[in-house]
């Protein structure tokens, strides 16, 4: 092992495997580590941490209380929503240099990808050896150049079963309408995850609308409809980011002080909006769930896959690191096999950075209401094991004799 | 046994436990049928199966397929919301009389109690002789003469969960603000139940607020900021049915299509209308969600002891109308003992009808914005097991030489 100490820090949203990714970061690098080489340094609180030199000694955590870090919510570590300045990054140098950190690995998504690839650049500017690599993670599934994100397998679980829940509740006690908001505010993919509830005909989910696509009231309500006329129910999965015909979201909280660390609006009360026009204009019963943080805190929807998937991507980035790679991020890659095989690769984080992975058109149907058989496809072994599925009583006619 | 047939029937919203209920009557019917009894007749749909005569044979139910019934969400047999008329109640009479029925066991809510002792007074009246059994069900808690109903406690387990979780995950990543509406329309007590997430000062959820107390706007804007102050953050869990001091729901749906079956509006919205308000006066950030039908389809939040409660109900009503009981709903009452220890008693039907249990005021603190230990004492053991505790890292100060 090289010289010098490595530093980690978890950025962004946390998911309910982002700590699998801690872990397997330590536990690879302890692995590896000869007595006399470097530490394994945990920023607190992500980049602010960084800055504020609020270190802690990864090295010295119980394996064991590791192994239960792993299914904990929330980003171990912590994490931040800091706007990153010009003079932050000069600043992380310095301090990288004050501690002797030559490795930095940053699990994130697209923004962390940004952070860290202008670490990456300043360091190879000013001449100071420093190996960047990136482990991604996101519930939303959004970072290109990777077949999918580690977090995401979960959040599906998580949607795909709350909604095949519920569908069974809204079945035996019609509301009729009920509308489920999922996180996603550019990117569908966990709208359409909730597709994978559905076993036959009439199955929640109804229709699915997600952000790739606007939301044109008139066709909404006519497929509410549509719906309620054939099974006299309709349960809809909306992501939270839906835009209206001119590009605004829908329901969305308007204030100032509810802007994300990018100044960009916070969406989200979708579903209420519509579940609200649905009531005034279509005059049926309606109502809304929003699981939202649910999706990526909720232990006991973890899929295994993720999970696997999780502690694969960051302990290949040690390897990567310790082989000299930098400026890459661990990406995963999926072989065109019959059974589901998925290894890792690697992508340049510029490559990452900012860039936002929408859903393919050929993942949603034509009318823009549901997704295809092909994201079925690809959507299916993500989650693990099939979700829980649950039998109805045989029902057999009553024959009885009657005066 | 007595000669006739026995009919059962699911009322009101599903519980995560309700098919435990009915389980136990078909299995504790069968466990005491001779030859030539009567049969255990179930009516789809409730009283609207009941009057179209739409029935099954639950004799003729596989008993492995019924076990997993057990924990599917949704009523198995299916509910309804219908507003009973009058000729109804003559109506099911004429139905019991013509298919023999001498039983009539309805697994429900205050609504059902109520119809359940409409039929139980109608047979009397005109001298038919039936025994009318009600077993009691809700996640909300709210019925009276019993110590709590089978369902609340796997709802308290979910709601309890999931405020734990989502409390770590914003300790992780503040937004700082994040609000959780729970179910319960006049009765806090499912919004009361996250009170046992927490484990340390300062921990999710840091004020409850229920429909027991009216909300002053002031105040509460005030309790946010001093939770922020403390901690950077609140976590607040507030019961759908939350009042202003003018008597109205805060954040309701205004719609006519989405009042209830009788007539009343339908609440829910108060925690996008409170977040809202957290952002526009207080300048911060704030989220909100809403699990909402999750509190009673969440089949891997299932209390052990609910679950347990619900089968004992429903096997005790088989056997008290089968000693000629009737009038009557099955309780819970629990001893006066150190270890939890939980019976079943009776009370007349009339007395449970329309009657709203709502929160005694010992079990909430004089500020009205949360539970007391006399709360927590009760709530404790009715959601079984100790809900998922999550390790943090021991986060050792890192001693590194440095220039």
């Amino acid at each position: 092992m090289s010289a010098g100490n490595m530093l980690v820090a978890q950025g962004g949203g946390p998911t309910a495997v982002i700590n699998c990714s801690l872990v397997a970061v330590i536990e690879e690098v302890k692995r590896r580590q000869v007595k006399g080489t470097g530490k394994i340094v945990g920023a607190l609180r992500s980049i602010d941490g960084l800055i504020d030199e609020d270190f802690i000694d990864l090295g010295k955590e119980r394996p064991s209380n590791l192994k239960k870090i792993c299914e904990a919510p929330g980003a171990a570590l912590g994490s931040c929503r800091r706007k990153m300045k010009e003079e932050d990054y000069a600043l992380i140098l310095e301090i990288f240099k004050k501690y002797d950190i030559r490795y930095f690995f940053y699990i994130g998504g697209n923004g962390s990808m940004h952070t860290a690839n202008a670490v990456y650049k300043l360091a190879i500017e000013i001449g100071y050896d420093l190996n960047v690599v990136g482990i991604p993670k996101t519930i939303d599934n959004d970072l290109a150049h990777t077949d999918h994100t580690p977090g995401f397998g979960s959040a599906a679980r998580f949607i795909a079963s709350t909604t095949r829940e519920i569908g069974l509740d809204i079945k035996s006690l019609p509301t009729p309408i009920s509308i489920i908001e999922t996180p996603g505010r550019n990117a569908g993919w966990l709208a359409a995850a909730s597709s994978l509830a559905k076993e036959e005909e009439g199955d929640a989910p109804n229709f699915i609308y997600m952000p790739e696509r606007e939301l044109k009231l008139d066709g909404f309500l006519s497929d509410v409809e549509s719906s309620y006329a054939k099974y006299g129910r309709a349960v809809i999965v909306v992501s939270e980011g839906i835009k209206d015909e001119s590009g605004h979201y829908l329901g969305a909280v308007k204030s100032e002080a509810s802007r994300d660390g990018f100044g960009r609006g916070l969406p989200g009360g979708v579903a209420a909006y519509l579940a609200e026009k649905v009531s005034d204009i279509l005059k049926l019963r309606a109502r809304y769930e929003k699981p939202g943080l649910g999706a990526r805190t909720s232990v006991k929807y973890i899929s295994e896959v993720d999970r696997k998937e999780a502690l694969l991507v960051g302990k290949k980035a040690v390897s990567l690191a310790l082989k000299g790679m930098s400026g890459i991020m661990v990406t995963l890659e999926r072989e065109k096999s019959k059974k589901y095989i998925c290894k890792t690769g690697t992508v340049p984080l510029e490559h990452v950075a900012i860039a936002e992975k929408l859903i393919p058109p050929e993942f949603i149907n034509a009318n823009g209401n549901y997704v295809t058989d092909a994201f079925i496809n690809y959507c299916v072994p993500l989650i693990g094991k099939p979700i829980q599925s649950f039998p109805s009583l045989i029902g057999h006619k009553l024959r009885i004799y009657h005066s």
